[in-house]
């Protein structure tokens, strides 16, 4: 059974160097000191996002170690990509119960986080490896900005149209739907074809780093989905003191999904399950055409699914929803 | 039961602005976005350190919650303070089981954690709340350091004294014989008077910030001596590539903590219990009489108990102790 020191130094310290010089030459020191020591970016901001993923909380306890780690990562990129900023470090908090104190599971958790941390040349910089009941992964990531140029939720204005991110082929709802066919909770009348598809969305999802970066200049707000669409949105209204419309048509969803939330009678399932790693971000009417050309640069969906309107209400029409009282419900809370 | 939302609404909102201008001007948006933004100190290095703490590993479950907040922020000052870096802001990840969710205990928290932070202006910038069933706090600290002025644990250079604080009239060993005392396990022949005091050392450890800014310049290398002073020295040691000896009786320690080491038949057990938030530090002879100023200047106790000497061996040899089997033991482990 592996020590704390002796996990870190088999596990994590080689996760701490990246084979480039480009993104290392910020950190002076790394893991083993009491901290880590880093130089600031010229001009830049510093953003820090924090997020605690727990076992048969945030992921279901039989989740691959794998996906667990690739998931604690990118929920905060998500958070990072929905400020605009670039990743640069992040540090790492594992509580780990003893039974998967082991080389397999660690391995395994290891070799997620560098899957997707190498995709951004990611170092891990530090944290804390300690034993508990359940397992706890708390990742705080921080990136930098160009000074004053952080996309923010505050930022909305009247007459912004509304935009949500998915990938070509995809939508929202498709890690909602993972997890329910997961828990083996899908109605008798439908049958997901193709589940891998959502599992996938559900346990690996895709952190829109460089659609974040690129909407700096041309989108008014933005923020990450992970609490459903409907909840997120509202974030930005009650930061931007407005209220919006969205067309429930427009809503780029999967024929599953679609299929799914009828057969389950739950039209807004969609937009309040949750598990989205999605940008939804708001842009004025003249710079619309630059949304069109990024879809094409960046190989994804970028769909117009409503408008930012006058009056602080804080609330949200939805046109074309035909259930009106599922607008009680309110988006996946994690308490 | 409070909502996340409203829970950080209610407790940790507050904790996030500080009434100085000063220690603000660095946040540009704290709490209440998907990250904070924060613009660096021009000249500065940052300083990152994360520590958890969960119940009935790092404190008895039976712990107020003023004493666990305010002892989950200061481990992680206590790092930076070791570093040399000025405690600057931090974010906090909180699982909270479902029994504690209520305002007697959240207020206490708050109030632990606001009463520490006040003492160095330290603003809470973000984090995650979610239910657990186990309580574990995360807290990932951020200091700035003097470009290429932080205290480095590789700094060691042979023929430096080797020097460790305490608080006037304290000692090591004061939070693990508080330990002792409140799980009971206290030898029959020994009675503790004033537990209260070790109790205190043991809940409310007070970060030695002061001590770690004013050494930089004095000591070559630090360390914070949480896991106990021989395994952190070890640490000092390896890094440095030298090895070291001690003298037990310079040792600082209180009667009490001798009588308990005595008659529990444990010589090691103050440089091995671990839970002092001491700095162990090393400073070349000629800076010596600086040390002796800084324990006026700081009214603290900061004891030569030792020496660094030439050999890669990284091994310790102390001086004074009759029982050298006790060395086989190495320091406090959380894992």
């Amino acid at each position: 059974m592996a020590s704390e020191f002796s996990l870190i130094e088999t596990y994590f310290k080689p996760l701490s160097s990246i084979p480039t010089i480009l993104s290392n030459s910020d950190i002076q020191i790394g893991i083993g000191d009491d901290g880590a020591v880093l130089t600031p970016l010229p001009n830049h901001q510093l953003v820090v996002v924090t997020d605690t993923s727990i076992e048969d909380i945030h992921f279901p306890k039989q989740t691959p170690p794998f996906s667990i780690a690739w998931k604690s990562l990118a929920v905060n990129l998500s958070d990072l990509a929905a400020m605009g900023a670039n990743p640069a470090f992040y540090s790492l908090a594992l509580s780990l119960p003893e039974n998967l104190n082991n080389d397999a599971w660690l391995s395994e958790f290891a070799r997620g986080l560098k899957t997707l941390a190498d995709q951004y040349q990611l170092p891990l910089i530090g944290g804390d490896t300690t034993r508990s009941s359940v397992l706890s992964i708390t990742i705080t990531a921080n990136g930098w900005v160009e000074s004053n140029q952080a996309i923010l939720r505050s930022g909305a204005k009247e007459g912004d149209a509304i935009f949500v991110s998915s990938s070509v082929g995809g939508g929202l709802g498709m890690g909602g739907l993972g997890l329910q066919s997961i828990f083996k909770s899908l109605p008798a009348s439908f049958t997901l074809n193709q589940p891998e598809k959502y599992h996938q969305k559900l346990n690996e999802p895709q952190p829109r780093i460089e659609l974040g970066l690129a909407l700096k200049g041309i989108a008014n707000s933005a923020i990450d989905i992970s609490d459903g669409l409907l909840a997120d949105i509202k974030h930005i209204l009650q930061s931007s003191g407005l209220s919006a419309e969205l067309n429930y048509a427009d809503i780029p969803l999967t024929k599953e999904v679609l299929d799914y939330s009828q057969a389950a009678e739950q039209s807004l399932f969609p937009i309040i399950c949750g598990d989205d790693y999605e940008l939804c971000f708001t842009v004025p009417a003249e710079k619309m055409p630059q949304v069109v050309q990024l879809e094409k640069l960046l190989n994804l969906k970028l769909t117009h699914i409503g408008k930012v309107l006058s009056g602080a209400s804080n609330s949200i029409k939805i046109n074309g929803l035909d259930n009106e009282k599922n607008l009680q419900e309110e988006g996946f809370k994690h308490f």
